[in-house]
């Protein structure tokens, strides 16, 4: 079978339009947000989408919402063209990818900023939302569910998550969202701002996809060094562990963190959390009773990584 | 020509169906959100959604999420069916009045609050969202916009506009939006708001009515001693004499101020806040030189009245 040609759509409105015109038809639609630089986790979420609806738009978009100026916007990997030949590989490919230039962008651009909504300060690159002349000023929150695990640390990140997507949940309005439960809280902080903000939007969770050798999809992978990315294999094999653990009868999530950091540490990361927490309510356990999902992100040089694994016993 | 009996509609999912029916057979939907006890202001929104769209949908529903626990949720005043009889008259009708029993309800109350997501804590009825289990921690912020004006002294009245307009934007999923101006921090919130994320829908401002004698149309006005009634008429003419000074020279908002300050106190009103701004910016003014705004909100008795007057000059 030849390979699927996707549209390629950098207009909000004629992203809309699109929308609009495939719903008429009755068409319904399944929507893939992503930053690029697509990996295997990205394209199973993709074949999800497949299983629901009759089109796909996947959306190609670093969202500079979400970046602190202190954070790795200016480093963030992308190969759009590259991109594009995975996406033709798919079986069923896509039908549409909507690669915006800059969704903050209204019209009354100050000239501060580049066209990826970055300005310079300083010599140094940084998201320029908060200071910029452009005057977005909207911002949806998840109020508990955005202060735990990586809010801790990334106290805009999550905030820069829920307004990124409702932009393309109004933009793309599709029926189907696909999210990948490697990012957890991010999936759980979406599923409940749909449900919150009556989004007629069904919300589906897929299960991360690892390296042969265990270590997590990611698109900062590129970023370890050959020394890092062998280092970096002891946040997985120790999630498996712990969830052996569990299963043998070990509930206590303090012992279960405990054996966790230690091995992360020796590797020669640096734990920014480790944490046992609920599936939904995400709020921290002491003693696994109920569904847990194990939540850990390190440092490995200057790459920060996630990882997260479902213990239900 | 007979009256138009409205299709009276209690479920979001059976008002998204009747929208996205509308929408396949090519039809355009006018929204007005209100939250009832109609008065011609309310009245005059739906005749210009007429103009704009083929079908109208009006939403009758008092929002628990923008009231304080200390304010007036509980004595908002309402009539229903009256409120029906008035939408019958107007020439052309409505197609839908979506009147639902409780948004924030999400299938999991803990029976701490009644039907209309009011919950009774020593004795005292009150907002109950921030206290309940129902777990609705979603909210839109406009985070510049909802601080000035009313915001000073309702905290958490935009948040909740902003949040249940995007609520009933996801289930109606209208066109065009009509709103008051007499409520104009909140029509210059929705139109921010509606550019901000992307809302696929246009925001038209309709300015405000007023009685006879000048009086702002308010629900609220009802509430009104007669005495107080008479007291009240001392917003509305001294915002008249302001705009008439400013357009015979006097630009200095300081002295537009105190004129309008010194009327209401003396006719008995307490002043909440008296101020000139920027029509869109909603920025205090030092000087009148470009599109402004005169805005007031004034306490008579126990009924807090607002009311404006934009200043064209």
């Amino acid at each position: 079978m030849a390979d699927k040609e996707p549209l390629i759509i950098t207009g909000k409105d004629e992203m809309r339009q699109w929308s609009r015109s495939a719903r008429a038809q009755g068409k319904t639609i399944g929507f893939v947000p992503t930053m690029g630089y697509l990996h295997e986790g990205h394209l199973s979420l993709i074949k999800e989408s497949h299983k629901h609806t009759d089109l796909t738009v996947v959306s190609i978009y670093v969202n500079p919402g979400q970046f602190s100026p202190n954070e790795d916007l200016s480093t963030y990997p992308s190969d759009f063209l590259g991109d594009i030949q995975k996406l033709k590989s798919i079986p069923g490919g896509v039908d549409v990818v909507f690669h915006p230039q800059n969704l903050y962008d209204y019209g009354n651009n100050d000239g501060l900023c580049d066209g990826e909504n970055r300005v310079k300060t300083e010599g140094k690159v940084m998201s320029c939302l908060e200071n910029n002349g452009m005057g977005h000023e909207t911002w949806v929150r998840v109020e508990k569910l955005e202060k735990v695990l990586c809010g801790k640390s990334r106290p805009v990140f999550f905030r820069g998550v829920a307004t990124i997507v409702t932009k393309l949940f109004n933009i793309v309005e599709p029926d189907v969202a696909v999210l990948g439960k490697k990012d957890y809280q991010q999936w759980r902080i979406i599923q409940r701002m749909v449900r919150d903000l009556d989004f007629g939007i069904k919300v589906i969770g897929v299960d991360l996809v690892r390296e042969e050798d265990g270590l997590a999809k990611s698109s900062r992978n590129v970023r370890l060094s050959p020394e890092e990315r062998k280092k970096a294999l002891s946040v997985c094999k120790s999630l498996f562990n712990a969830k052996s653990d569990a299963e043998s009868g070990q509930r206590q999530c303090k012992e279960l963190r405990d054996c966790v950091v230690r091995a992360i540490s020796e590797a020669g990361g640096k734990v920014d959390y480790a944490e046992i927490v609920d599936q939904e309510s995400l709020e921290p356990l002491e003693e696994i009773k109920s569904p847990a999902v194990f939540c850990i992100a390190a440092w490995f040089g200057n790459v920060r990584l996630i990882d997260n694994i479902e213990i239900n016993v």
